[in-house]
């Protein structure tokens, strides 16, 4: 089993608190465990307050369907099949800044949650936090 | 540091009642500080009741994202960069009617939401606020 | 029918302003009409942020059951006889601070709910607002 | 004007976290600003899971009232003035464990909310934040 640690979870805000830096874009960077439970949290000077809340939904909703937030956003559209399933869960966010971690074996045990930028902007930072 | 003051939110409410009675609007008017924290707030006779909550949303809105919230509705529209980005934060509302209000060197302190008509009207008393 | 104005509201309020300036006690004043619907809201430099939604609440709990929050708190203590009450409508208030306003032939019009300081400051913000 | 950076938040945890470990006490370390909004979060291993909304409300009680949790706590008993506050702004946490942060002049600028031990546990792990 591996866990996602405090540490790792702390590098990765790392490289991605840097790459936002170097972007110029004040960031919020939420990670969460596979359970969907809040690990770590950033928010930079000058950021959105209101992303506080979207950079952590973000990474729970990447954490409860093991996948990225932007692959929900293509079905929750009107007509998709997961129409409007943002409601859910206390709300979810389902465009782009929301990525999982994978571990040993591909095995997902967490998620990263971006929300700053634009969401190209988020989606860069969140990457970051990945590589 | 200029925060905003119980004074000057008064003063700013009390130029959008007047534009709300020059227009026969009843509305209700919500201003928030720099951290959507409520600040004052005042509902008209026959104002709807629920512009109430709508009112107070438009200025955390506007002061979580230091936008107007009509500028946040562009992009959270189906098929948009923040497609339900309104099921976040409580509840945002991102139609016309939230304005941000900047102080010395243009450093959003607050904001303003106004909600009781149709929103061409609600952004026309939201800009009596800030004139 | 006399239903509370919101040029009453204000008067009132600002009867509680004056008095909480001479106590030197930044308040928090809330305004609601007999429905529990939020008229008129104003908080002082300084006052808590988690006054804002307890004055609310105060004022919310007096108007939905006629009477003062303190004589609810009478009856909602381990033992009593609405023990807990206060997890209802959302979150009721039933400490000092609240209390209704009545109208001609003394029916309740509404309600103020104060706080910000102690409850004995609150209690008397709050009756300075109706007198 | 000096607002409570992400520096300072991030070493302020670190103390905290190094206290826990000490200790041998998994622990939640939240830090919240001026208007309660989240700045920074950690989590250690093996620390209670519903802990971590205890943490972020214990930071957000501090800065919402600007004192200790703890100090609230003893006039939210039964029979005490404040009987059930925890109910208010979305739940409030009244056990020790937050601690308002001050800076230049003794203004609050945030707070610290720990949660994941026995109280005391909890209060330790917070003052050697503030330390």
């Amino acid at each position: 089993m591996t866990d996602l640690t405090l540490q790792e979870a702390m590098n990765r805000t790392a490289a991605g608190l840097a790459k936002a830096a170097e972007m110029g874009v004040p960031q919020n960077i939420a990670i969460v465990d596979a359970g969907g439970n809040l690990l770590h949290f950033s928010r930079m000077e000058e950021a959105w307050l209101g992303s506080v809340d979207i950079a952590i939904k973000k990474a729970r909703t990447a954490a409860f369907f093991r996948m990225p937030t932007a692959s929900i956003g293509e079905l929750s559209q009107p007509g998709g099949e997961l129409y409007n399933v943002e409601v859910t869960n206390g709300g979810l966010v389902t465009f782009g800044g929301g990525l999982p971690i994978t571990g040993a074996g591909g095995r997902v045990i967490g998620a990263v949650g971006v929300s700053g930028g634009r969401v190209p902007e988020d989606v860069a930072v969140a990457e970051a936090c990945l590589a």
